[in-house]
């Protein structure tokens, strides 16, 4: 073991050399996030918990999976600290889209907390994945994406026109 | 107008200054494209171009619209050529994964011609689309994210398993 200033293992930060500024990352992801605010808002509140495609599972679930893994997500590369809620449990649309906003503001104040070179060190999340946190970020926007899809086929089946993909206003 | 050596208009390039190192950014765009080419296989082949969810189009269009839309994308931002074929009519699924193979050499080889600078400047895609080019990039990703997920519902329909969203091997 060495007692010298100079480190014996190699550091886990990469250069911040990257294509994404760190504030355009945050606004991507909030783009998409108002999307889905408007995915979930389409939902009749009846079938919100209930309707779904060949078996999966209904849209707020889905939307409850993204509430538990998006500010916890960063809240743990800020603090340190890996802990959510599991509970995806049906609940009120009113009460989704609450969960929702607050985790809006939350993600805007977390994401001022985060130097950018933090988001080139390789973390592990949540005790499980380990990964560049850039990485670990785009894993919890694209499971987003990839589960709006699937909202958008259970809206389209329950003949309900979903808001335009390309629209993040 | 101006006839110094000071360019008059802004510079549309930021500094580069980000949390995806391009490289990664190439990883994370060909990872996704490997588990889109499992969806495209899971696909029976009678049911590619005709098969889809509530009214929407089936997921051999799908596939084929993310086809006139990377590789061609890409070459626009390293040529300034911006240039594709609209055509997504129905052809054998060997046909469609040839096409998919030929855009994932295309974009690999395309990549290692694009500045990292590049990548940060402004530029109108298609003569229709002004973004930095970053963000030109992650909205071709997201597409195809987005109507993968889809495709997940659609093979659901269908009674066929996914393969795993987070397996991109």
């Amino acid at each position: 073991m060495s007692t010298g200033a100079v480190p014996t293992t190699a550091p886990t930060a990469a250069p911040t050399v990257g294509v994404i500024p760190p504030d355009a990352l945050l606004a991507h992801w909030q783009g998409h996030r108002r999307l889905t605010r408007r995915v979930i808002e389409a939902f009749p509140e009846d079938q919100l918990f209930a309707f779904s495609v060949g078996g999966m599972r209904p849209f707020g679930v889905l939307a409850m999976e993204m509430v538990t893994m998006g500010a916890p997500m960063l809240r743990g590369l800020v603090t340190g600290e890996w802990a959510t809620s599991a509970s995806r449990e049906a609940r009120p649309k009113s009460e989704v889209l609450r969960l929702w906003d607050e985790a809006t503001v939350e993600l805007d104040a977390l994401w001022r907390q985060l130097p950018a070179e933090r988001l080139h060190e390789t973390t592990t999340a949540f005790g499980q994945w380990t990964a560049p946190a850039y990485d670990l970020v785009l894993y919890v926007i694209d499971n987003e994406i990839h589960h709006r899809g699937q909202g958008y086929a259970y809206l389209r089946a329950l003949g309900i026109e979903p808001p335009p993909f390309y629209d993040r206003s």
